[in-house]
């Protein structure tokens, strides 16, 4: 069965999140209800992991696979012509059976977006958390140097079955430009809600209220209580994720894939 | 009655335009409530001009007199906190009475947003028109340098009951920025549809349904019928109003101002 690749963008303020969800307005929902239409089949699509109710995402890859031998470039006319226009395909190919946009995801990269003049732009406002506040942002920096690399995340997830919590972050970077404040999470996969954790973990760091030493304290203590308040989902944004060359041998199942926020 | 002039911004997606109707959502009706509520009477808010449907504004201009004596950062967080998230007050200042942003406006911007990829941004496509066809951009550029000066603009309004149709037009630029394509129309006034009139016959240009030249022919036939299409109203954006210095003395009413898109 042909094996589909696609990156999807999409303005996550009027979905449930991406994974479907019965009796909600969901992503992957829409993807899946777009593929029945065109095939005549029911379709299950794996995301490289699910994004939260409110979360955008600039790209987001999932792949499908169908009885149907339709050519990548028409697969993405007819998905666009059939989804709202709220979520877009931006890419779509043919990729060998094996692929999984899951398992086989490298390296994800999330953008957390602040708007910190005093009036909130109304063009802007479904893209980011209005923090008005003065931050000090070499500080912010400072801690999130501290939580890079391979570490037990527990303090920044919800209480969950699993009994792995340890993710390897590669980079965080606090940019600002303008207006705008954006805190940018490299990592191998995340958590539910860490990357969101993490942003209002710094805020408060940034704002004064903890010092950035503290990060590795909040790490040690694998306890949720530790760190700050969970960021709200509007300003976060999936914005890249990355898989092997595909000229490369794919590897084998990778276990920071699958996970979500 | 002190006197207070706004900078409002908005996104036009879900109001009936500027101008206050009955039974409509409005811009302009919005602001009047909220300011109902802070002063307890009913205060007529003047508008640099009105914007259509949908159309949006990133540097709306107006003013209203009311009888409280009230710090204009006080008026401009209470109209804030009373509006919708969709319409923003940028700043207010206390004006002299005589200030009127309707007649003393000298020069208004507007830029139209075309988005040129195949895929429409889902983040962007409220704010410009979805235009993935080729153009010749330099024979769009040499149209609109035609349009340029004092002119009779009845080919790019619809018939109205007014008898002076002449407006200064002072630059038109067609301006890339990567996926973008904007159109910016700095003029002392324009009369209702003008931009987009002005848009849709440069689009048909740039396709090469018309020539450049046919530009003057367009403007001597005072006549609708010759000119392009109306631009739809979303990719249109009011972007900024410019007064006299407020240190000079304010001039006559200027028969420019109060005229609409």
């Amino acid at each position: 069965m042909p094996n589909y690749k696609i990156i999807v963008q999409y303005d996550g303020t009027g979905f449930s999140g991406w994974q479907i969800q019965p009796g909600r307005t969901t992503v992957q929902g829409e993807i899946s209800r777009a593929l029945s239409v065109i095939t005549a089949q029911r379709v299950r699509v794996t995301g490289s992991g699910r994004t939260d109710s409110g979360v955008h995402a600039r790209g987001q890859v999932a792949n499908f696979n169908v009885k149907s031998r339709i050519a990548p470039d028409s697969m993405k006319r007819a998905l666009n012509a059939l989804l709202p226009s709220t979520i877009r395909i931006l890419e779509c190919q043919g990729v060998p059976d094996s692929f999984n946009s899951r398992f086989h995801a490298l390296e994800k990269t999330y953008i957390y977006t602040l708007f910190r003049s005093p009036v909130l732009s109304p063009f802007l406002g479904p893209f980011c958390l209005h923090f008005p506040y003065p931050l000090d942002l070499e500080r912010m920096q400072r801690a999130a140097d501290l939580i890079v690399g391979e570490r037990d995340f527990s303090s920044f997830t919800t209480r969950s079955d699993k009994n792995n919590h340890v993710k390897k972050v590669l980079q965080i970077r606090v940019l600002p430009r303008g207006e705008l404040l954006h805190i940018k999470v490299r990592g191998r996969g995340f958590l539910r809600y860490m990357v969101r954790t993490i942003v209002g973990t710094l805020l408060e760091v940034g704002e004064g209220k903890r010092s950035p030493e503290e990060m590795t304290g909040i790490l040690e203590g694998k306890d949720r209580s530790l760190a700050g308040p969970t960021a709200p989902p509007q300003g976060l944004c999936l914005w890249e994720v990355l898989y092997p060359d595909p000229n490369a041998p794919i590897p084998e199942a990778v276990p920071e894939g699958g996970d979500d926020e």
